[in-house]
């Protein structure tokens, strides 16, 4: 049975709080999800969490079930006011189901290239709300998963777990500075796709090869030279306005459905 | 030449302040953009602020250009100390330049269709960044602007604004109930289309007519049935995974950059 706690001071109550922080996710190897659709996905996945946090009241019958789950599995269960609830979520209008999971820390030796032909890969992107949401296009093209080159965002954050609407749970997710992964990349077949305005290949041309990475620069500076100069396939999409790119999350996701379509 | 601020409670950085809020940029009609870039390309398309601020010490030539500009056309400017900049813009790291401009405020009556085969509709969106990325997309496919159905996010909010990166000086933006919609619509030839969940019409089979109206749903509860009824043609798109939607302005992105290359 969930312990009620009612003090803002309570270990657990704090603990979960602190994972809104990026130092307290990775030094407590955890990071939260909120809200009962997303809780349900991962549960459906086979992913319960260690802690889990519910407001005062009625559960609804599938949050009382992961609940008891959880609990089952060793999790630490509490129920919590509305206005601990709304502390730890940081929103006035708090979730009902909060829980803290565990991050599964992959390295480029957990992944498996040979079980998807498509891989994004992004370099230093800045904004959680884009890696979420290149999460979630990743389960909608059935993606292998993410690889986070160099320095970025954290993909734990609450605002990318958010973004990815629980496909955080189910595409792997590996961080890793660029020559490493580049050397992972070539001990197999696998083709390098960057998306470049230093290129007269339109992304309708070509043949994309499968295993297909595709590889997304950071938001402001797009790909450096560096990096560009080590793919198999530079392309341009056409740009008919005024601006010369589109947001890094949109433009992974015209990429990744074209290719899927080019393979049908 | 501007004058220079040092109060908090000057009238003018009461005013700028203020447009962070919907209500004052209802009443005022103005909207804020932040940052050189976005400005450059507001000047760069003939706009130009009507109060502009930026922050004390030496000017970015463009800046100090686009400063010059603005008072030529009768913009008030004003120099800020950093501290009222930051209040200003919400930022700790403030922008070094900020302008209030004019909203449009267009009416169905002020678009010409035949000035691009591609439009986009969207209902209810209630994330102004899924906006300012639609708006950002528009431009990249030279769509000829974007028409909120009912009640959606405001699309001059500061993050619209910002993630439309320019485009909202470009692409035009029309506010409008369904039904006055969709009477417009039907007064021309022009093809409403939707995606949806509830078709076996996939995204990649159909001849898309000019101008295409492509429809976008509100990001939880996707389109009403009854929009659904009126679309010429609902196209599904394949989701691979385990989530049966993905993001609005990618979901807006990927068919516009397919209907677009069905069309060379």
């Amino acid at each position: 049975m969930p312990r009620h706690i009612t003090s803002f001071s309570n270990d657990t109550v704090k603990r979960l709080r602190s994972l809104r922080e990026k130092k307290a996710r990775r030094l407590e190897g955890l990071f939260l999800a909120e809200g009962l659709r997303i809780m349900a996905e991962a549960r459906d996945v086979g992913v319960l969490p260690e802690i889990v946090a519910c407001a005062e009241g009625d559960l609804h019958p599938l949050a009382a079930e992961i609940v008891a789950q959880a609990e089952a599995a060793g999790a630490e269960a509490i129920v919590v006011p509305d206005e601990i609830m709304a502390k730890m979520s940081g929103k006035d209008n708090p979730p009902l189901l909060l829980g803290a999971y565990r991050q599964p820390r992959l390295g480029l030796a957990d992944l498996d290239r040979s079980t998807s032909p498509m891989w994004f890969v992004a370099e230093k992107l800045r904004d959680p709300g884009n890696i979420g949401t290149i999460l979630r296009t990743g389960d909608a093209v059935a993606a292998g998963g993410l690889i986070l080159v160099d320095d970025s965002a954290d993909p734990y954050s609450v605002e990318a777990v958010r973004a990815s609407m629980g496909a955080i749970f189910t595409q792997k997710i590996v961080q890793v500075p660029w020559e490493p992964f580049l050397a992972w990349l070539r001990e197999e077949p696998g083709q390098l796709v960057g998306t470049s305005l230093q290129t007269d290949h339109d992304y309708l041309d070509p043949t994309y090869e499968q295993p297909c990475f595709l590889l997304v620069g950071n938001e402001q500076a797009g790909l450096p030279d560096a990096y560009e100069a080590e793919c198999d396939l530079l392309v341009k999409m056409p740009m008919l306005g005024r601006a010369d790119s589109l947001n890094a999350a949109v433009a992974t996701a015209v990429m990744a459905f074209h290719i899927r379509a080019s393979w049908r």
